[in-house]
């Protein structure tokens, strides 16, 4: 008899729990509309890809990748070599990469410590699943190597093994400041780039490669890409802790639960008094939390307005995606791009 | 405070283990001393390319990759490059690439589920160290794609892409045949060849692929690594019961603590009879295992020959991978490589 491998019960990354489980947006919609055939190809190209004959990885990997979701990622993969008036379909099977690395991701992300669990955060699932996520996130890390190697550009493999070695250090990173309120903003944003910012980057830039566009085209999707990443994650930060969120019955304070050092907290800490920064020392620090700490907590980030001005510097992220697009002529496409950003920051209100 | 991330002490593989404690053979010295420069270059290559800002990379990487090892699958790369008659350099960052690959995956191997937890298999230390071991080897493996990308071969990125994917299904493949005794020899070898073989034959591969020789050398190289890695596997998983090791103090017994279903056993399954299979299926499959099981288990090999015949089927792998290297003109890397084989097979006896 075979040992029963349970299926771990993915718990999406928080950066995209919030928006999956909302409608998806009208502007994600009429983006996805934009590269329709596109999209289906990568979908299909998904479908063959991760297959094995090892049943447990297209099991695995099928529900969180089949799953459906909003393929954020791949989509601006489209969009962006739409955009650069690419022609060709290259960026089909790169979008697919790009979703395999993102996937790969989260796979590991689930991966939790005995830490976690005497915190009772992991549920059983996501732990007898622990050895299964790492693996078959390596399988989908390596096919999506593998896909690269089928496109034959050199390029292109550079922008993405480099940007996987960045999120694995952001990651690194994060665990290292992990419950620790002495974390600034700088430390803060440079975790946000690296795990967020740098596969919406090179999401981006691989549409202009393949279109093989000047170098200024290039790094302006480079710079789209990472500021709307880095606008989307802060965001993403800000409704964990968002009344809204809490009026449509979504989960709330999953960041506060797990001791995450997020920008809200970070400038409540910095404004607060001796009083209040004890009390987030014992909550994120310690991890000493009791029935009604939650509640506390957004009473201080109410009185700081630290969630408002968490907001407010992911306007100045998206102001910068928002120009970073002036170069390219007008089209359906960056006027939606445009859009996307206003959406990915209208969504913390 | 930051939070302190202990290092956990990592746990060479198996497969690992009881070469790298034991004094280095004679014969792996004698390789290592024909490939002494190119080695020390890339043992350079490793210390610069482990680097990070973020400290606990090179912390919890050099732990396991610094530490020493002797460093066999890059020695075969440089050794193949050498029998190939390979006078550049490109040997060396693939050499790195090829350590890197290997690390990720003994670090990914680390990672231990809940269910390990309870049968009391992990060390506390291990545990705690489950998220970073994951979060180091993904940027290790990153690293070794961006060597990949520096050296500018797709030949090699092929290569080495395709068997990172295959070691992945067979470390998958492996977790679903966990602690089942009905697993045959060849699903058994089917594993073996994907985890182990996979690489070894990469790392030989990739010699020939540098010093750009005809397809049947390549295929020659492939075909002395894969064998040589199956042989090296099954006889590893022979020393895990070995009675030389018990005599040198070296631990025995930990593939039967853990259920590992390896070919000593899959043997001793088949050829046993009813009550004897009632012993696996409860030490094995249930994990209910008592004081004189071990023995019990190892008294049962030992009445049907498994650990001799297990030998057996490695000394075959063993004869044709030294057929392998006919093709190749004598000179002292193809003797050396010659008795590679059979110190492997012979550190079984």
């Amino acid at each position: 008899m075979a040992t029963v491998i349970k299926l771990a019960e993915q718990k999406p990354d928080n950066r995209e729990a919030d928006t999956t489980k909302r409608d998806i947006s009208e502007v994600v919609k009429r983006l996805t509309a934009l590269v329709e055939g596109e999209l289906a190809e990568v979908n299909k190209v998904i479908l063959v890809e991760m297959q094995s004959e090892v049943a447990l990885i297209p099991q695995l990997a099928g529900h969180l990748i089949a799953a459906g979701g909003k393929r954020l990622r791949p989509v601006l993969t489209l969009a962006a070599a739409k955009l650069c008036g690419y022609t060709g379909s290259r960026q089909v099977g790169l979008a697919a990469c790009v979703e395999f690395i993102h996937t790969a991701t989260l796979l590991h992300d689930d991966v939790v410590d005995e830490s976690d669990l005497r915190r009772g955060i992991a549920t059983a699932n996501a732990v007898w699943g622990n050895k299964a996520s790492v693996l078959v996130g390596d399988f989908l890390f390596s096919r999506a190597f593998q896909l690269m190697v089928a496109d034959g550009s050199l390029k292109v493999l550079k922008v993405l093994s480099d940007s996987s070695a960045i999120i694995a250090e952001g990651e690194v990173q994060q665990l290292m400041t992990a419950n620790d309120t002495d974390t600034g903003e700088e430390a803060y944003l440079s975790v946000v780039k690296a795990k967020t910012a740098a596969l919406f980057s090179a999401a981006c830039q691989v549409g202009a490669v393949v279109a093989e566009r000047p170098t200024a085209e290039e790094e302006a999707l480079i710079s789209y890409g990472t500021n709307l990443g880095i606008a989307f994650q802060i965001v993403d930060d800000v409704l964990d802790y968002s009344a809204k969120q809490a009026e449509l019955g979504k989960s709330i304070g999953d960041d506060f639960q797990e001791g995450k050092v997020t920008l809200p907290i970070i400038l409540a800490f910095r404004r607060g008094n001796e009083e209040e920064r004890s009390f987030w020392r014992r909550t994120i620090e310690e991890l000493d939390q009791k029935d009604g700490d939650l509640e506390h907590a957004m009473s201080l980030m109410a009185k700081h307005n630290t969630l408002t001005d968490t907001l407010e510097r992911a306007r100045y992220y998206g102001a910068v995606a928002k120009d970073a697009l002036g170069l390219f002529p007008e089209s359906e496409v960056k006027e939606t791009l445009a859009d996307l950003i206003d959406f990915c920051i209208e969504r913390g209100h």
